[in-house]
This record gives C-alpha cells, sequence and structure tokens, in this order.
C-alpha cells in the first residue's frame, strides 16, 4: 500500500517504519514542524511537506498520528478534497468519528512509545476499527503485517481499552516517580535498587493474575504499618491522600 | 553459620533456600503452623518446631521472618535465655529496636515473594543494620553470599525504602489491577493485552527515569481526554477519585 504519515512525533515514527519494514511505501510524512517531518521522510526514504494543502492525494490511506488535541482539526482539513479516500487516526481515546469522512477508521497500537527507543512492533497489540466492512478487513490485514497481535474493537470499548492502559502505564509509572523520589529524600539509596523489585513485579504477571499477586501491608490489611507509613508522608499531602486511597482500593478489592 | 529460621513463609522460604545454596546450615524451622513448618524444614534438610520454647539455643544466628505484627512479641520471647545470641528480623518497615536484645539486626530482602514463584536472591537488594559494628560487618558478609547488591542502612532510612518499595511494587500492582477490572467490563479483551505495555512501562526504567518515561494524557494535561476519562469512571467514584488524584500528582510533578 502507498502509505501518508500525517504526523511524526513517536508514534508516527514507529509505526513509519513497521510499514517500511513490512515492506509497504510511506510516500509522504506531514508534520507542521519541519524539522521532524525532514527527519522521519529522511528515516523512511521518501518527500515531507510541512502544509496540509500539499499533502498527496492518491495515497492508498492516510495514517493520522497527532496528538489528541490537533487530530479533529487537520482530519477535517485533509478530507477536503480527498472524499474517496481512507483515513484512520492512531489514537485509543477518540472516536472514529472526529474524522468527517466515509471511509474512516482507527489503527491503534497499543504502547508507550519515547522517540529514543525503538520498540518491536510485532509484540504490541493493535486494535482497528473502521466505517466499512472492507476497510476493516483491510486495516485488520494490514495491521496484521507489522504486529502479531490484532484485535477489532468499536470506539466506546476502545475508550475503556485506553482508560485501562493509563492505569497499567501512566499511573503505574508514575507511582515508580514516587518511589524514585522518596528514596532520593532519605539516604542517599540509588533507585536502581527498585529495578528488580518493579522488574519482578511485570514478570509475575505473566503467571498470575493482579489481584492474586498483590502483597504488601494495603493487602494484608496490617494497620500499624499502614498508619506508620502515613505518618512518614505527614509532610507531603498529596501523596499521603493518594497512600490512603490506594490502600483502601487495594483492601476494599478483597472484600 | 548456624542459623535458625523463624517462620515458613515467602520470605522465609526464599531466604532459607538461598542460605543453604550459599552452604550455611539452616540448623531449625519454627513456624506455629505445623505443616509449614514441616514442609520448609523438610526443603532444608533440618529439623522443625511449632513452639518458640522449642527453638535452639545455640544457634549462630536467629533470623525472624513473620508478618510484621507477630514481630515484637516472637522477638520478645525468643531473647529469652538467649541473651548473648545474635537476632535478625526481615521487615522493611519495622524498627531493628523491636528486638529486645544486645545483638540485634536486620537483613531486609526487598523483594515481592509469593510462595510459588522461586526467585534470584542473587539480584535482590540487601539491607543490614546492627546494633554492633561487628555484627553488621558479619551480616554484610552473610548477605553478600546470597546478593550481589547489600547496602548498610539504618531504620528510619529503611523505612523510607520499604515505603518507596509500597510504591513501586504493591501500588503499581493495584494499578494494573484496576486496569484488568476496566478491561474486563468493556470489549472482552484478555488482560494478557497488557502485558507488552506493562513490560515495557518496567523496562523502560533501566535507561529513563520514571520523570523522563512519563507518557499519557496527564502528563500532556489533555484536558478533553481526561475529562473524557473521568466520564468513564463516573459510576465508580473510588477509582474517579485516584484518577483524578494521579493525575493532578503527575502534572504537578512536572511544573
Amino acid at each position: 500500500m502507498n502509505i501518508a504519515l500525517v504526523g511524526a512525533g513517536n508514534l508516527a515514527t514507529n509505526i513509519g517504519k513497521a510499514f517500511v519494514r513490512a515492506r509497504h511505501s510511506v510516500v509522504q510524512v506531514f508534520s507542521r514542524t519541519e524539522s521532524s517531518a525532514r527527519d522521519l521522510a529522511s528515516a523512511l526514504g521518501c518527500s515531507y511537506t510541512v502544509s496540509v494543502e500539499d499533502v498527496v492525494d492518491d495515497a492508498d490511506l492516510y495514517v493520522i498520528a497527532l496528538k489528541d488535541s490537533a487530530l479533529g482539526d487537520v482530519a477535517g482539513r485533509l478530507v477536503q478534497g480527498r472524499e474517496k479516500c481512507l483515513f484512520v487516526h492512531t489514537a485509543g481515546s477518540i472516536d472514529m468519528d472526529v474524522i468527517p469522512a466515509l471511509r474512516r477508521g482507527v489503527l491503534y497500537p497499543m504502547q508507550t512509545f519515547s522517540k529514543a527507543r525503538e520498540v518491536d512492533f510485532q509484540a504490541i497489540p493493535c486494535f482497528v476499527e473502521a466505517s466499512q466492512a472492507t476497510d476493516a478487513a483491510l486495516l485488520k490485514s494490514l495491521a496484521s503485517e507489522i504486529s502479531s497481535k490484532v484485535y477489532e474493537l468499536n470506539s466506546e470499548n476502545r475508550k475503556f481499552l485506553h482508560l485501562s492502559a493509563v492505569f497499567c502505564c501512566n499511573f503505574a509509572n508514575h507511582c515508580f516517580r514516587i518511589g524514585e523520589k522518596l528514596l532520593n529524600e532519605h539516604g542517599g539509596v540509588p533507585f536502581d535498587v527498585m529495578l528488580p523489585l518493579i522488574d519482578e513485579t511485570a514478570r509475575k504477571l505473566h503467571a498470575l493474575s493482579p489481584g492474586e499477586a498483590q502483597t504488601g501491608p494495603a493487602v494484608r490489611w496490617d494497620e500499624n504499618v499502614i498508619g506508620m507509613q502515613l505518618g512518614l508522608l505527614s509532610d507531603k499531602p498529596d501523596l499521603q491522600h493518594i497512600y490512603e486511597l490506594l490502600s483502601k482500593s487495594i483492601h476494599d478489592d478483597k472484600l
């Protein structure tokens, strides 16, 4: 397929490379930031543009990988004059219908992308949806070439999937960040000491469900330790509040 | 060394096996639960007892690996008649002084132990402390035989270390649990699809700090997505509250 890539951020970079590895052609990269557009186009061996008007109008597929807030506006302008083309976005939490085209869809690769890290796209679950059955089949087939786990999921359920990912990734990572802060302030132990614990916490889930894997004072409802640890956070009311709510939620989960 | 193991739970099991692998002798296992005492004693090739009074009185080291709430009581009874012996506990959040002996200490292996999973003890950071300098040296040397990462840390700093571990392990795991629940309720996608994301979230930290690694709507402060996701949780006020607090904390961290 001839694919136009709209966006040049972390996700666009990773999915563009995956398309090329699967022997599809990325024919053009669009980004308002010229340096990003140029860098990605050069990595993918194609042309680039910084103006929506100059985006090619004969691509088989337009993949819009922009931040959520820019999606509606750019999609609206892209569709004009390209009414018969197929457009997909890559956002977990945005409705397919944000694209005002007859042939619209979603290809959401669920992963946390950072520019500096290349990820193994084959291992990333991809969720597809389309307004027309033939396009759904086409997207499923395309996604299967870049990922070994492809699911069809409608917009409503995808929103919950993305919310689940926010908890599993962003919020879990923030727990790591809080742990790092507490460590930095007391005893000068480097954060590296937490990595075996964090690795095992993730690895466990390949054998146990998160409920089965839970340990610690909250699941034991050890009120001495919980009270003592709340005391350690007395100068940090925000963290104290987070500690309290999560402990209670762990406890309630067992009732 | 001749070691008496007081306790037969997950931690006692794992540390007992590590001692034996390092060619120390576990001479006896104590547990009030006879089946646990017997099973562990049989795995370690030693005798067992279910009564504190029958614990041997000539061990070089007594390792008390009990749940926090039982620690003070059992330690008090153990020390009677064994006033010259060295006692350590293995709890992250409990003061060394809970043991009323002249020669007291702590050997805290920081990991999440589940009975069904054998862990690589060498990779587990161990934190030691003792009331006497010669015992601190002895514990450091013993810990170095079972773990490649040994630190000396006083009780006050160890409490913060343990609090940090609660965030990095228990609270992160609860975020996974919440994610699992949301997924189960919407669209029937199996929780397995989250594992690549969770693995990458943990793996990233070997290259980036948790602050650098953060992605998602909260760090971008994308109020549209945040508002929409809070709406998805409208029938779950507890989770809505957790979502709100963690998002705000992620945002504040960047200010």
